[in-house]
């Protein structure tokens, strides 16, 4: 096994530009961190090209990790996991994966998340985390939203990008494929006149719902391709919800 | 009105120490920033004791905050609006407020979440402002959480502070209290064999809903206390909910 000691070898220098959606996109692949996260992948069966661990890390692995993926590991010193890490304190794990290239599945149907220009990373992975649990198809996201490869958003969705399928395209051409192809009902989020209180709604099996951005919402040209617009009546003071909370209490009573 | 140019200056390094639980605690005040919070302050009367502006932001206050607490402003410098915030681009409008001192009402009804060792900053202010959205009397909160007063907390629970009592306290005696006192339910969320799918359950009026830490849940102590335990059932692959996704999903379906 080879053995990086120093965070100015060339291969960390790397694996550093990992932390930016350019350096990604660029190199085609990710870094996943933490036990938790890369057991998942592992169980997923997810491509995962390198695994990077500390000698502590090494010394105690009670899941095996590295046997299972030992030809692809490389031990680090601690100096060299304090600069990949986005944590205050890293378990000392790390995985390079394959950044997957996934459309939409061929046979459309089943209920969908659309995510239009959703900016905090927390919330971002924590809606699709929520859609996973829901059990939903899958999640499609705008371009200019949070790029979902980002540790932040990773650590919010905990392994759900192993569960479901992670489309980032543009909405408007999803949402009509979505319909022609799949009779989805279009659910947006936007009070206008003829929007329902969603306890009211009688949802059909199969739907889109579309979250905007947090201070936003949707885009006027989103909001013209919905159905239905639905609302969450606010009882207190608060002048609105956040949206992943939202997002969530739709997804689980429609 | 007083200019402040100097980050050095000796009343901001006694600001600087609200940044903390321990300095917040001894001074018996926290610091409230952004133009949306202080103009929530504004509305809901709370005992603004100082306000604080960048040169720019006194040229530029389209809401007239300064004239309302024009007797209590200091003008300060961008260097010392640097040296107090918590975000990348400061507003440059900061707020010193008196610590509220809540207790429980004399007249206990309606409906109540406690929060036992929420450890995130973000998880425990969306709690709060769900709560308030979803029109609940108020919030317990442990003392091992994470502090309300922080500026995490207080950007994720948006004003939430002015709109319903948030009380920190030992939770054992409290839930004694809304029991005997206002024959309150409380509901746990704790998985064991007699917890119910939230969805089947006929929840009374009042009740008291209690949330657990992030990783391990309600302590056994609290989780004793409770009358009823529900869940929100997986029907993807995800292992759990974000515990403020659960807490939404709970307080407006119950």
């Amino acid at each position: 096994m080879q053995y990086l000691a120093s965070p100015k070898n060339n291969s960390i220098k790397e694996l550093k530009k990992l932390a930016t959606a350019r350096g990604r996109r660029r190199q085609g692949r990710y870094l996943l961190e933490g036990e938790h996260l890369v057991e998942e992948a592992l169980q997923n069966h997810a491509e995962i090209q390198q695994l990077y661990v500390t000698t502590k890390f090494l010394q105690h692995d009670p899941k095996h990790l590295v046997k299972q993926l030992f030809d692809q590991t490389t031990e680090i010193s601690e100096a060299v996991a304090q600069e990949l890490t986005a944590t205050v304190h890293p378990q000392g794990i790390f995985a390079v994966l394959t950044l997957p290239q996934v459309t939409l599945p061929s046979e459309l149907h089943g209920k969908w998340l659309l995510l239009e220009r959703i900016q905090d990373p927390g919330n971002l992975g924590t809606m699709i985390r929520t859609a996973d649990a829901a059990g939903l198809q899958g999640v499609i996201i705008s371009p200019d939203s949070a790029d979902v490869w980002q540790s932040k958003v990773q650590r919010a969705m905990q392994g759900s990008q192993f569960h479901l399928p992670i489309i980032t395209a543009e909405l408007a051409p999803m949402i009509r494929q979505l319909k022609q192809e799949a009779n989805l009902t279009i659910l947006g989020t936007l009070v206008d006149a003829q929007a329902q209180d969603y306890q009211n709604y009688q949802a059909p099996a199969d739907w889109a719902l579309i979250m905007g951005n947090e201070a936003g919402g949707l885009t006027e040209a989103t909001a013209q391709l919905t159905d239905q617009n639905l609302y969450i009546p606010l009882r207190g003071q608060a002048e609105s919800l956040n949206v992943a909370i939202a997002a969530g209490i739709l997804m689980y009573s429609l």
